[in-house]
């Protein structure tokens, strides 16, 4: 079976989770003794050189990093569609990875980690650029849902849609408002009426948004 | 003929030449003239929403982000080895372009910009952080020479080697020594020995390193 180091409160975990769901992969997740350090340790650095969760096992195959565990895990085990072959299609895709990881990591789950686990930083200068991220995927999103479009990279859900997904859908524990921005909530129900779909602590279905 | 929205100084733009050079694909480099914040007119956001560089115009296709921009690029012209096929080598090539994006980008990439094109930011901090990525890259490149194997993720080069160099390379812009990284420079000479290989302001060759 494969085993998911990480934690129920990571985003970045929930990432790895939703997709193991939507692909109905069986798991076990080893929660990381963060108290501890345990992601520092010299037996986890082993694991990544990093020292971050999460960390997939597929037998002997070790993958870290949320964007990497996303794509292994969507050509291993899933559908083309997760991660298209064709160059355009698998660079849509790999943009918005980038936005997850970059915009959308260093303003809105900061932001989360500022108010929720007490970690250092500028959390006004996290919200204030949050803000601009969450417009700019709004502008993005409702162009594409004007041209009957679902997805944030290409026709059919993808990595990309699961990765930029988790810390838009928690920004209020961040203290950003998602109130005025109909196309993510569209675009988050779509992401929550796909088969497999489960949830995390602090994520709430959209009709609780809405005002 | 393909079109490269950029800017020479700029080590995410140098990621894109630096591939077009090995694949040896003519290209314009179209300057952003970021004097009159060109990157953030209306024109450029429509080729580009997040209103950064570089971005790649080819024909009808317009891809941006760096790390998309290799992905495009490797898939549409290059060879299988720059991103390869296989989940697990995939993955591992997608390891290291996170790396690049995230750790590499906001530590040696920041301190750069802070002390040569005054951006603000806390100089120290990504000093600090800037040289623990360092030696995390040259533990790992150090085990991996130790094995024979030359590149930073895969057997061959990748789109991991070029997106982790430039910020490396131009480290010493940000007042962060290079001395004393035998793996790093090792693994910079194989990159410099690529053919097509061309350089870019502030990236000196490895012997001028070498102390």
């Amino acid at each position: 079976m494969l085993k998911l180091h990480g934690l129920e409160i990571s985003g970045n975990t929930y990432k790895a989770q939703l997709l193991l769901s939507f692909l109905d992969i069986e798991y076990q997740l080893l929660p990381v003794d963060i108290e501890n350090k345990q992601h520092k340790s010299p037996e986890f650095l082993r694991l990544n050189p990093r020292g971050e969760f999460p960390v997939l096992e597929d037998k002997e195959n070790i993958i870290w990093d949320s964007q990497a565990i996303l794509i292994y895990l969507a050509r291993t085990y899933g559908d083309k569609h997760w991660f298209p072959d064709r160059a355009l299609e698998m660079a849509a895709v790999a943009q918005w990875l980038s936005v997850a990881n970059g915009d959308i990591f260093n303003s809105l789950a900061k932001a989360r980690s500022i108010l929720k686990l007490s970690y250092p930083g500028d959390l006004q200068d996290c919200q204030l650029k949050g803000k601009s991220v969450l417009i700019m995927i709004e502008q993005h999103l409702a162009s594409r849902q004007a041209k009957g479009l679902d997805w944030i990279a290409t026709e059919m859900p993808s990595i990309a849609d699961i990765a930029c997904y988790p810390y838009i859908a928690l920004c209020e524990e961040g203290s950003i408002s998602l109130n005025n921005y109909k196309s993510i909530h569209n675009w988050m129900s779509n992401i929550q009426n796909i088969s497999g779909y489960i949830s995390m602590p602090g994520i709430t279905k959209p009709s609780t948004h809405e005002t």
